[in-house]
């Protein structure tokens, strides 16, 4: 738990252009991958690496929403820390341009673009940040535009 | 696994208006809300049902990423099953309208908005799906709308 009450952000600490990364990474590896998949997304490619080959990932890929996972994990323990906590309003945008493979090191990059009060409660407002995750190669694994919903100054 | 050749579907296959539905039903427990939340989102309201009374949630709630996973094991189960599996190319829209509690019990639907062939590559299309995941009270508790890649006919 990355929670230091001393670095909470409210509403009006956000600005249009700040980035926040983080120090923590995530290591992959294939047994997490396939029984993630095994749970939640039991598709041949990503849960065996031979079934895997023939398909359109080439290789045996981690799900998509085991990287969704792994990547609220990162921006849980980065520097974004908003007051009440990372909760998602919604996402305009979301996609994953390369797939996650096993031995990846995944880390979390977020920017503000945009920072509103709310129109119906006076006491919170909406940051809009766009998320990108990033591999040991700095490929972009996911990325994502989404708003979440922050309380303004007490 | 829900794979049966019989009822693949390849992008001929898919029209616009199409409803998927599935008989599974995944049932929420308080238990694998908390270890979901342990390993991916460590926020007290989905860790801790006191802490979780006084968050915006007003209660304990399941991480929207373990929401986005119990509804793709669901869909993988539906009748949707395109061939070549269900890989996502993005989203334009995601969000949780209504949180997901303990004892909840879960089911999809989707329905197709729209259906074309890519501009890059003959042997795949796209099908645009919107996937509403509701609870036993038939609230929406996940609404999306994606973008899958799904083959054309050999």
């Amino acid at each position: 738990m990355a929670y230091s009450r001393s670095h909470l952000r409210y509403l009006e600490d956000f600005a249009v252009g700040q980035k926040f990364g983080g120090a923590e990474r995530v290591r992959v590896d294939a047994a997490r991958i396939k029984s993630f998949a095994s749970e939640f997304d039991p598709q041949p490619f990503h849960l065996d690496e031979n079934a895997a080959k023939g398909s359109i990932f080439r290789g045996l890929a981690a799900s998509g929403w085991h990287t969704a996972a792994m990547t609220m994990k990162l921006l849980v323990a980065s520097e974004l820390q908003p007051a009440g906590g990372i909760v998602g309003a919604g996402f305009e945008e979301f996609r994953w341009p390369t797939p996650v493979r096993p031995g990846d090191e995944l880390r979390v990059e977020s920017e503000v673009l945009e920072v509103r009060p709310s129109k119906s409660r006076p006491d919170i407002g909406v940051v809009k940040i766009r998320t990108t995750t990033y591999n040991q190669k700095n490929e972009a694994v996911q990325v994502n535009v989404g708003s979440l919903m922050v309380p303004r100054k007490p």
